[in-house]
């Protein structure tokens, strides 16, 4: 596929925002999920619709992708899909690993696995020597002390935290310290992160108060 | 404590937006950990720093609570937290069941046991005969053809979806049609509800892709 302008500089310039990222990302799971259903095309306004948002958002989206329909046919969905893995997949895939094997670590661990292409769960880690060198969903566990070395040897550039949240801060420090690039946080303690890395976080905690504010006051 | 005039309009006319929900329970959590550290006092602009906000933000929010600090020594922990609680905590402990006793389903009905007085699960639901009548952190797995009466029997307010993305949408409207109030899916796949019912989407694979597209422009 050749880059026309658009795409040109959203790869140079990282000028995609955050939002459109997301719901870029969000739009190709309704879009693989049509293909399921034989669909080969489908309007903004569609989209719009499976994605709570204005078909002006979603096509704004696209735009910014360089990405435009057809007024009569709307998007092809095979095409659309090879262009938004195209904006926000990496080029390579991305070591991560998954830092406190606790409930909710190996099930993180044991739900990403084979999900996509581009983010490969390569190692965990844990304090509890019971846990050391077991594996989960085929991954091996080592313990924390020996994460510089792992970090280096498996070229790992993402970490998804799932330690107590006490242990949050101390985790994110040595992550930093070892040159990690993303983090996402599923602790309830909030992180702070340097500039150069990009920080998820992922409040269970939170959820939950929503829903049991907003079902009070339903 | 008595009501005043801003606690009651809340109160009354549910008037809190869902961010201001959602910072008052950020901030809560992070109270709670300088109450461990014995501090007795904070000021708005540390509690800013701690949750990545403004003071101006924080001081909005507890001001829609009706609760305003002393400038010269900042707002009482404990109290604060209190009047949190009283703003966003139901009266009443809400009833929870998680759909799905998949890794993800075991890993949050463990996660939530005792995390928080207000939301209690109470039943965990399946359709594998194996995980029917086992239980995960004490609580019992039913088979969801039996949904109707167990949300009927056990006054189950609040449904946490933790299916396969292609069972969702069948797993929701069964919930819908069965009164629940609250909704927190899990799946990748985007739900739509009746405006009657508060929804809360959590969503692992988009927050994942973020992270990867984000690392990869760094």
């Amino acid at each position: 596929m050749l880059l026309n302008y658009y795409q040109c500089t959203i790869k140079m310039k990282n000028l995609l925002p955050e939002k459109t990222v997301e719901r870029l990302s969000q739009c190709r799971r309704v879009l693989l999920n049509k293909l399921d259903q034989e669909k080969e095309f489908i309007f903004s306004h569609e989209i719009a619709k499976l994605l709570h948002l204005t078909p002006v958002q979603v096509r704004r989206d696209f735009m910014l992708m360089g990405y435009t329909g057809s007024p009569s046919k709307g998007y092809n969905i095979k095409k659309l899909i090879k262009a938004i893995g195209y904006t926000i997949d990496p080029d390579e895939s991305q070591n991560a690993a998954v830092i406190g094997m606790g409930n909710l670590g190996k099930a993180i661990s044991k739900y990403v696995e084979d999900k996509r292409e581009f983010l490969k769960i390569v190692a965990n880690f844990d304090v509890d020597e019971k846990k050391i060198s077991k594996s989960v969903a085929g991954i091996k566990c080592h313990h924390i002390k020996d994460l510089s070395k792992v970090i280096r040897d498996l070229d790992i550039t993402i970490a998804i935290i799932t330690v107590p949240a006490n242990d949050a801060y101390d985790v994110k420090e040595l992550l930093v310290g070892n040159g990690i690039k993303g983090i996402l946080n599923f602790t309830p303690a909030p992180l702070h992160v340097p500039d150069h890395i990009y920080l998820e976080e992922f409040d269970i905690i939170t959820s939950l108060e929503k829903v049991a504010y907003f079902v009070k006051e339903k």
